[in-house]
């Protein structure tokens, strides 16, 4: 069959898919959801990526800004509101889903990345208003206090229309003990974080070398980061101003699928917006999945910034031994197996295919080989970044998929 | 697994799983959809099962009585307005499907029931308004004008919301054309039927001796009908009064089903309404796939009157061949292979579990049996119809399945 | 597609698939098995549906005699030799497994059926010599010591070929402790079903009831048997003097296959051996999965004499509560959810077809109507046998599915 | 699970599994076998994978030489007798498989490696010896005229046996018109790929390069080809004198293995065999799939040399259009979709993890580079061989996937 010629005339005709048709709310539910929120003490609002995949921006900001609602995004509904708007309350995640009464899902879901919705990571009283295109969806892990199904940015307007209409208390009070808890807490991790900011070892921790990264990328340019440190990290320290501006593993935690996401969003971008880039910055382990994808972004001179966070492949940092030792030992012997080869120049591998590689130590030239990468019109970079092997996250409060009783 | 104890206080509480959240559509679409209908020439309502699983029988009779306009149930959309309902079309199905020009799919589907919505059985441009509660349902076969997705009840409310605000022409003219075409075909249909109903030979035709059956049937009885001819033709001659109270194979045709549902609805009945009447109609080849679960329907005594339409297993009537020359036959030699033991006596299997049987031939046999079946309190009922084995439907334009290219 | 002609002659020749061709074991492991059953002190061979199916009765034959081997059959490898052969040793069925230190396993399985080979039915130093035709099946459960992969026939030749060359011991000792353990314990227990056929009480009990039908049934008969004390209670009650004669639940213990069973059987038997009947024992549970198939039996006059051994379809006898009792209640609201019908007439079902139909309820009745249902030539017969509700198997030294640890 | 702590005394001793038992065939079926045999006009074998996985080396060398008969191998049985045999007419396959009366499958089986066993391939009345471990591969896609069943060496032991009885013509005559057709083919693609051979044309076409790889190689290693024409060329021009000494994609065709077969076969080698050496031949398209496991190879030091025959990915050769002008075109847009970048220097790569990269244009150059990587112990190393894009192999009887009516 694959040899096989067809006659252009007996190929049916492309018969273009319309746009699904949007559904609402029910209004007496809607309704339901404005008393709630009317009446909490402690809300939060969650976008999702079913707030940015409904291009609810708007309607959103509407509600966020008009009711003074404390946010935080998914890693993947970033940018539905930008990550520096002054009512996101991202560094004080733990703290915020914690404490909240009343949660506006929106478009998210109550999976592990949101630790399903239970104790001891959310409080076992809080009621859930969930907004979701997916009727299936509701109730998952939690029974949700009001159950919307639809189009996000449609019942979002929905929702702004009758609390429009509500008397009084039109936005939620800055001085209320529960901004001010989030405040403090905001500001207590912006500190330890500028900490590990301002530690100027050799090699470098993630957070400096975010810093550094996070001050030179273009506001508009498209963020695909995947790995485990490199991509958690990447989550706080890599800020997103638009939506639909950043790919992320997403909720299935897959491993290999950023050069994917790279390949695929700057042959868009190549064709349809030509001064965006795309910036892939993925974790050494990460890149060795579908590195050899190198290939097709040079062969297509797609606009693309390739930055490895290269710690040689250790998950979560080195405990326990020093990184010196393990260097003096014959590491084809003793290499621990999740470890990957020792200073790799993977700078080189783009280098096989015209591109321009770059080894970079320390923040200097971190700083200068990214500021030449990005203004590069036709040339496609790899950066190789030296992370140490010690580097980590800051303490967590909680270890990760946490799921335990009251 | 299966032989362990466990203690009561360890199996978890049940949480009743809350009725789903109604869906509304797209006030511009509803809008799109009330303007066709409105300009409409040859309009039609399609009335599904969707419509009575929402319950919509008040929104529906609104917009069908507020615009005087022709409807078709499917099998079990019957009953959501009652068959005998004066702009029911059902006598003339063919013509009303061919001639619409705008078709309101009430929680119908344009699968093979409907003829794939597709010429020649239906009109090539037709547009079609789609009412379903499923997204991935719209367009199917057919791309709709107009597509509606959410509660059959809420949506049909909302049209009629906008219908009513509409200038001028509310009600669609009895004096139409097109008003006057499916009149005469229904009058035709209704004559060539009535002439088969007087045909009063022994064995009798289906129609003889559904006549009998709907003078007879209590206006709330549920009626579950299954075979071939049995359940084609009982769609027409056997009327229903009541939403949600007719059990047909449905979309799937599947054989065998029947006595399932003759025992889940006579269960629910017993305990809830204990007036009601669970009334099978089965052909004998039916029945043959879960006779035995008349063993079931008698330990529990169950509120069943069973009536099986006999005409010795023979699907679509016995061409060519007459049945007395069968007869004379070696018939375990010679019997068609989809043919069933000759005058097979049904009613005696359920004396084996204590019921009452009866074997009938005329119309007054079927009266007498019928009319004690329906009145007794506590015996449940098997009447073993004999049908000519020449028996069939009236002559169809066209033939089941006709899928062709314009 | 199903309404379309072919050309018959484009309709592609019949090719008949050859026999499988036979695969012989390696002579260094028939030499191997060999020498263990040479020196084995307690050996016991156990009969399977392989050796059947493989047609491998001489050959079994002369290895079980020529060696005097104990043997028991597996429920469909029943007949390879005949039930009533003084070397085998049904009755001391659980003796034999637990006692054995070597078991040859022809063409059966350490399936649930053998209880996986494991204590503590089976000796934990037991050593299997396993012949299978299926190389995957290999120390399944347990890790055989020998393993002979191929056809069942050609091994058991290699085998007595083999041993037929070793020296002195060609014949293991009647007067061996072994024997005498067995012996013992099969007389034991002829003796305690002795008494329990001995028990003439109305209703029947299964044994009564098995003597009587055992003792009338020609020996070339094929027995279908099905149900839970029905079908158990018939392996060793029903004997079989021919292989491939018996249908049973079989590995997978599937209910409602056994009227399938009969209808291919006897619609064999019809075209091919004309004297042959086929005998079907049923529990009435296991009758109602498919009891609408006395349709097909009678229509094609199929050469079967059905027995119901009916209990009120209740499983494994109804301990604590007297029957009498609940005859009593009002049995539709009270009759244990796992019970049938009190007392259905299965009798007057084949009636309906024109069959011939007995209610049974002694040891006479029973007698003289099997006698006229095995002489007629074209009449079907059902039995409907009144077992009473308490009867049961005799007490079992394993609780069933026993799988513990040693 | 993953984060949890077992004791290991909990873990459960790990069970060696036992070789899987030997199975012989039917020794009617093998003097079948052996009597077609000697009657054969024009006899073949062909040695599958399955004569390499029995370890059958020593029988079938004895039936092939003992009897004379001309065989050829498939890529995967390569190596069971060496392919510089005098009796291997691998050079006139087509030949072969297209005049043979008699065929010996030695697990090889008629897929589309072997054009399904069909016309115009295969004589239509060819009489097939199937030899298979696998009873369900007799007779697929041809009927076989004998089946033999089981462990591939000792079957052909067993022909052997039976054929060493046989009177008379112990060996097939040299001087046969069979053997003279053969050999005379033979010797015409041999002259017709030395003129390929002695193309000294830069950039090189593959049999000039394959000539000087072949005549380097240790006739120990392990050769690992992948690719399209890389791995077709391959199996004539690189020779192996071992048996299971040659990785290749197989019976499905996979693209992606090579490095997995490389990783894998180099473990064990470097654990056992410490001089012996992987050599991976892959096509430049071949190697993309898995290329980034070169880290892996240099991270464990895997004795592996690679070499990557390079014609800028493009299948089957560029036919009509020039190279030189595709080089002066935009190619970002205008190269062919199915071809990579042009001039790659795969060799920087290696580079990256440590290794030793060589770009390679002429035969000299790839004499020099693979004799030093050959010799090197503790050194990766990886040639990158430039071939002419337009280089493909010699003209083919047959267009691929042939398969036509008579």
């Amino acid at each position: 069959m694959i040899n096989q010629n067809v006659l252009e005339k007996n190929i049916s005709p492309f018969v273009v898919c319309p746009p699904p048709p949007l559904t609402l709310a029910d209004p007496d539910k809607v309704r339901d959801a404005a008393d709630l929120l009317y009446y909490a003490q402690k809300p939060l609002v969650i976008i999702g990526k079913g707030a940015a995949y409904a291009q609810a921006e708007n309607s959103v900001r509407e509600l966020v800004e008009g009711c003074k609602l404390p946010f935080l995004p998914t890693p993947m509904g970033k940018g539905v509101l930008p990550d520096d708007h002054p009512l996101c309350v991202a560094p004080a995640r733990s703290k915020a889903l914690q404490g909240a009464d009343v949660i506006v899902l929106l478009g998210a879901r109550l999976n592990w990345i949101l630790h399903f919705g239970l104790p001891p990571r959310f409080n076992p009283k809080v009621k859930i208003i969930q907004i979701d295109i997916c009727a299936e969806q509701m109730g998952n892990n939690v029974q949700s206090a009001v159950s919307l199904v639809g189009d996000c940015n449609v019942i979002v307007q929905q929702i702004n229309d009758v609390y429009g209409k509500m008397p009084g208390k039109f936005a939620f009070s800055p001085k209320s003990p529960w901004w001010k808890t989030l405040t403090s807490k905001v500001q207590a991790n912006q500190q330890s974080v500028q900490q590990m900011i301002d530690d100027k070892s050799v090699p470098m921790n993630y957070f400096a070398a975010y810093d550094e990264i996070r001050s030179l990328l273009p506001k508009d340019c498209i963020i695909v980061s995947e790995g485990a440190n490199t991509m958690d990290i990447s989550r706080t320290m890599i800020l997103n101003s638009l939506p639909r501006h950043r790919f992320d593993a997403g909720s299935y935690g897959t491993m290999g699928v950023g050069l994917g996401f790279v390949v695929a969003a700057a042959a868009w971008c190549k064709d349809h917006t030509p001064n965006k880039k795309v910036v892939s910055i993925q974790g050494d382990s990460a890149f060795g999945f579908s590195g050899m994808e190198l290939e097709t972004i040079c062969r297509y001179k797609l606009p693309v910034v390739m930055i490895i966070m290269n710690n040689n492949g250790i998950y979560n940092g080195l405990d326990g031994e020093s990184w010196e030792s393990l260097q003096d030992m014959d590491l084809s012997l003793s290499l621990p197996p999740s470890c990957l080869t020792v200073d790799a120049h993977y700078e080189r591998m783009i280098e096989a295919f015209g591109g321009k590689g770059y080894f970079v130590r320390t923040a200097a030239e971190l700083k200068s080989s990214l500021t030449t990468a990005l203004n590069s019109k036709d040339q496609i970079s790899l950066i190789n970044v030296m992370i140490s092997p010690q580097a980590q996250r800051k303490p967590q409060d909680f270890f990760w998929l946490t799921k335990s009783k009251m």
